[in-house]
């Protein structure tokens, strides 16, 4: 999907949600747990109640591969079975050498057919290079993270001028991609921090993560880091997909995801 | 497999070699192309034709993902294959918030059964922390990786002394681990960075890669990495499994592993 159709599925849709399948077995409601493909059959509830409120899905791949080669399956069926006005984000934090990487976009864009992966920027140009090259894909590298390790080295001073990394981050990688290939992930825990990035990068996407369980504040997201184009995807995971444990598990997502569609419309009175 | 076991087993083979199973499906032997399992029964066979004169085999998830289910499959073959004398590392390049990083240890050390895992430090502490919680487990953190990039981030001054941002990885993360859980992936591109890093961490093990295809030495590697419990693991991939392309593939890989455990254990005449 690109840049354009994304916007146009955003205005039409009035919501720049991302709905975060880390679809964690141990928590699925009791009706599904130990039933053959449960995984996937909760997934397809959630997308068919939720798809009419969100524009994106991303599918966190940890909580897949701990389920083994059924996992794999649940999330190969996973992808597909999402609907193609839908934007889709491997949330798989990948990044290695360039022959590696490479086999990584074959992977999730090539065997999976992901719009996006989530790329880790640790090993540099040759690492995420291999994600920039499909057209009509995309690569989201982590700038700042919204947990607590976050600090540990995304902020340290760096060079002459002592920014904290994540500055640096993000400034190196946009010369490597364009606002049409490119995306990063900034967290949402602390809402002065968005309104300084989007400063640094005033055109490219933000996939936003730690809305809901993880504190951040929708109403302070958006208001620092919506552009003409929206440039926001802000992602929830267990608030919506565990809003209830029950059999009314899906009915219960609808209803959280609809009242964040509903907050979203309003704030993007301000761009269409 | 604990520090001790795996020190004893380098003496016993008088080898530190660590055979990378980098094993992409376009360079197999044309007669095995096509077949059923053909990633399967490749690794087979070079793991049956190497074991003598390794200690270690590292799995790049990457070239197994690109085959999607299939390819899973083989990897969890592969693993299971291994024989349980050898150390064995799922060169998985993960780091993610913590609840999803405990996916990820959960999927790599409890269904899968790898002794260690490659992690990304990007993220700080508790990206890091799920993989050091498992007794006789080991997280390999990225330090200074081997590829053009790593000049990106990984070599750029910070902090008030200025010093190359992966000594404070590697500074940081020591704080986290023990030699006992913890070891560091060291490139072996540049020597003159391996005697650094040793005086920084004199007791961790390190993963090298790079020796080989591309361009570091083991003599180099040897005389300035090694420690009086060796200290290393040297790994080689393409060298090894792509030595011939031929139906003598695993003759060939054998080979080429026998030299790398005959210099080795020339080096390691120092230590024993």
């Amino acid at each position: 999907m690109n840049r354009i159709q994304l916007i146009n599925r955003i205005k039409a849709t009035g919501s720049y949600l991302c709905v975060g399948l880390d679809t964690d077995i141990t928590k699925l409601p009791k009706h599904l747990k130990g039933t053959p493909n449960a995984v996937f059959e909760f997934n397809k509830a959630i997308i068919d109640a939720t798809k009419d409120y969100c524009v994106c899905y991303k599918i966190n791949t940890a909580f897949y591969e701990a389920q083994g080669l059924k996992g794999w399956e649940a999330m190969e069926q996973t992808v597909n079975y999402i609907p193609a006005t839908h934007f889709t984000i491997a949330d798989a934090k990948r990044g290695d050498i360039g022959n590696t990487s490479d086999q990584y976009a074959k992977a999730f864009f090539e065997v999976m057919n992901f719009d996006a992966i989530t790329v880790a920027p640790y090993m540099g140009e040759d690492s995420v290079r291999p994600f920039l090259q499909y057209e009509d894909k995309w690569a989201i590298v982590l700038g700042l993270t919204s947990n607590k390790g976050s600090a540990d080295f995304q902020r340290i001073p760096v060079g002459a001028s002592q920014r904290p990394l994540y500055e640096t981050v993000l400034d190196t990688i946009s010369e490597w991609g364009t606002p049409n290939n490119l995306m990063y992930v900034v967290g949402a825990t602390q809402a002065s921090d968005l309104k300084h990035i989007r400063n640094l990068i005033p055109n490219h996407f933000l996939l936003v993560p730690g809305v809901g369980f993880q504190g951040g504040s929708l109403a302070e997201v958006s208001h620092y880091g919506m552009t003409k184009d929206c440039g926001l995807l802000v992602n929830a995971s267990r608030a919506i997909i565990f809003a209830s444990d029950k059999e009314d598990f899906a009915e219960a997502a609808q209803q959280v995801a609809k009242e964040y569609q509903s907050e979203m419309q309003e704030y993007l009175q301000k761009i269409i």
